[in-house]
């Protein structure tokens, strides 16, 4: 197995996390907001650099407040004090989680009357692909304990911010995108007929922890006979056969940045049906690889793809893909904003990260999907996985 | 490396979904519900069987009703409906997802107005250690289209159902446990003084995926001089060094339950503090396994752990544990409720999986955790864990 490649640093300096935060509150006055109340994993290390998947117990609730000027401000269980320390935060306010009654309540309700103002304007994530992760009950309380506070759609401001990466978050996903470009490359070596599909993602997934991968996150696919028809679903021990269409669809981890990308295999022999809307799908991605330049919009990198779906003439149409869009943003989190539909008239600036994933359904319950993750420059369209191969690979 | 143990069967029949929604359906009713709306990935996993890592995308919402009667309704995006309609679930109502405007929730105002009437009573979570997975904005937009439909507190009929579990559920518990437990015996061969942090991660992840764990969810840890000060964070890449005591703490899965321990080690050699403190930490969860029986409470588990902590006379106090509690509930999700602290009164029942976590401070900066996984029996606790030894191993 060849060497994984240099990694970059992990972390970041504390300037990018004071330029991330000056960003932030330039669009705070302009709306007017006092403050914001982050509660989500990616809001929270977005603007302090806590890292830690502690997230993944539900039990506590964590806090940071970005107020209108200044760094931000965290309200965190005890447990997270060390980790919160080694970032750039200075004002740390713990309390001992959990708690039957208040979990953190009335300390984050005097942080942010003492931050936003009694009657402040305070700024939180309600819009699309966002959630609120504290308890509902909770939230509800806090809001009647300030009365005279009002909490207001942040969505628009975080979105802008995050939308655009910088160089050092866009060689966290570039690295990780080519460990696991690596990882699929090995797939001769990986996969055969008469493996079960557990065995295949078993496989896969230590190939990508050997290849230097923080986390496996997200691995889903699945394999038919000439064709898959789901590809949301774990393995379902399944063993793979000669005629078999497989696919494979990662998330994979760098210090925090996701890739976000699949490749297709056909397992002993191909059939013309695969082949072809394999070569379909190919070509879609080409032609969202030259639409995707700062100026255009997501709806025009979506009809560019589309027009070549629809052009290749699938039996059940180009249409007949239950994905909803054909690629999305990608970052700290395996897809975010925007999204490449017919309506996402976001334009693209230099610095999008974005993957292209066009997908088609090719005949009675068979679909074919690629996906590419590229970042948007200057000139256009970069690369950061290694592209798939032109025509569909037997193994 | 010794053969993985014989894996249980994967997922569940129809028969354990129908139980668990009867007896909800019988709390409801106790309850005076109509409906109960689901939004997060245990809760609809718990009704339906629907276990998928797509998920980890944060862009659609999916929805569960448990009506009074009868099965659950699915409302989810198109790409879940092949993943959905391979469990018992009947009914499944789709939309095209991600939508600009209406993103399921005229679908899902249909639906409970259906299921549970114009007025209906619908239960959802909002308590402690729940969250509303969906967007806050189209909740309120929700409630605001069904004006004469109240939305309340389900949480404690949702946590006394999953609190107690069921064989098959056990089984798939224990069968984690097991693997990790050869995982982290196996460790002599893995670590060793000059390995960086974020190697001795990576082999374990890769020995846990070999032995059969579907995936490693969550592995935190920490290495330090005679001890470790911080348990949650990830690898720094500092270098093991001959003196430290290494925690690593790990919440793998199989067929989407989880196991939740961890191991101590002294690399080359151990200071008496921190064996000392080992010890004394040992002793605690000898007690914690011999006062979890049933009828106890959590409460009476914690103090039965807490009093040999104090016991240990450590100069810190054995108070000076910043976790918040000395254990939990282990099942879907890496932390459930109960907690094992001093004022959650939760009555142990047979059936019931636990953690047992006694930690304490021993030194300035230092902490000595330890944790097994146990299930209440009618005679007593059983351990799923293979029980750590009695003195801090040295490798």
């Amino acid at each position: 197995m060849a060497a994984a490649a240099e990694a970059p640093p992990r972390g970041f300096p504390e300037a990018e996390f004071a330029r991330r935060t000056e960003k932030a509150q330039a669009a705070m006055a302009d709306a007017g907001l006092d403050a914001l109340l982050l509660t989500t994993e990616p809001e929270v290390r977005y603007f302090s650099g806590f890292l830690t998947q502690f997230w993944q117990s539900p039990t506590r609730p964590w806090f940071l407040v970005v107020p209108a000027r200044g760094k931000p401000v965290a309200v965190i269980p005890t447990i997270g004090a060390d980790c919160m320390a080694r970032t750039w935060v200075d004002d740390i306010r713990t309390w001992s989680s959990p708690q039957p009654d208040d979990d953190g309540l009335t300390l984050l309700a005097q942080a942010l009357t003492e931050l936003a103002g009694k009657t402040g304007r305070i700024g939180l994530a309600k819009g699309k692909e966002t959630q609120l992760r504290m308890p509902l009950g909770d939230f509800e309380r806090l809001a009647w304990s300030l009365p005279d506070v009002t909490f207001e759609d942040a969505t628009p401001i975080l979105r802008d911010l995050r939308k655009v990466k910088s160089e050092r978050e866009i060689a966290k996903i570039a690295h990780v995108c080519d460990l696991v470009s690596g990882a699929f490359e090995a797939a001769p070596r990986l996969f055969a007929a008469g493996q079960s599909d557990t065995e295949v993602f078993r496989s896969f997934k230590i190939e990508c922890l050997k290849r230097g991968v923080d986390d496996v996150a997200y691995l889903v696919g699945g394999a038919g006979q000439g064709g898959y028809g789901d590809i949301i679903s774990p393995p379902s021990g399944r063993t793979l056969r000669e005629g078999d269409v497989l696919i494979l669809d990662t998330g994979c981890l760098f210090d925090g940045y996701f890739c976000d990308f699949d490749r297709n295999f056909a397992i002993g022999r191909a059939d013309e049906a695969a082949r072809r809307a394999y070569d379909v799908v190919w070509r879609a991605t080409e032609a969202g690889l030259q639409a995707a330049r700062p100026g255009a919009t997501c709806a025009e990198l979506f009809a560019a793809m589309q027009g070549v779906l629809e052009g290749g003439g699938a039996p059940h149409g180009a249409g007949g893909n239950d994905v909803g869009r054909l690629g999305h943003g990608l970052g700290m989190q395996l897809t975010e904003w925007p999204s490449n539909t017919p309506w996402d008239r976001t334009v693209l600036e230099p610095g999008m990260v974005l993957t292209l994933e066009p997908g088609m359904t090719f005949a009675e319950g068979k679909v074919m999907v690629h996906e590419e993750n590229i970042v948007v420059r200057a000139e256009g369209a970069e690369l950061l996985t290694r592209r798939a191969p032109p025509e569909l690979p037997v193994i």
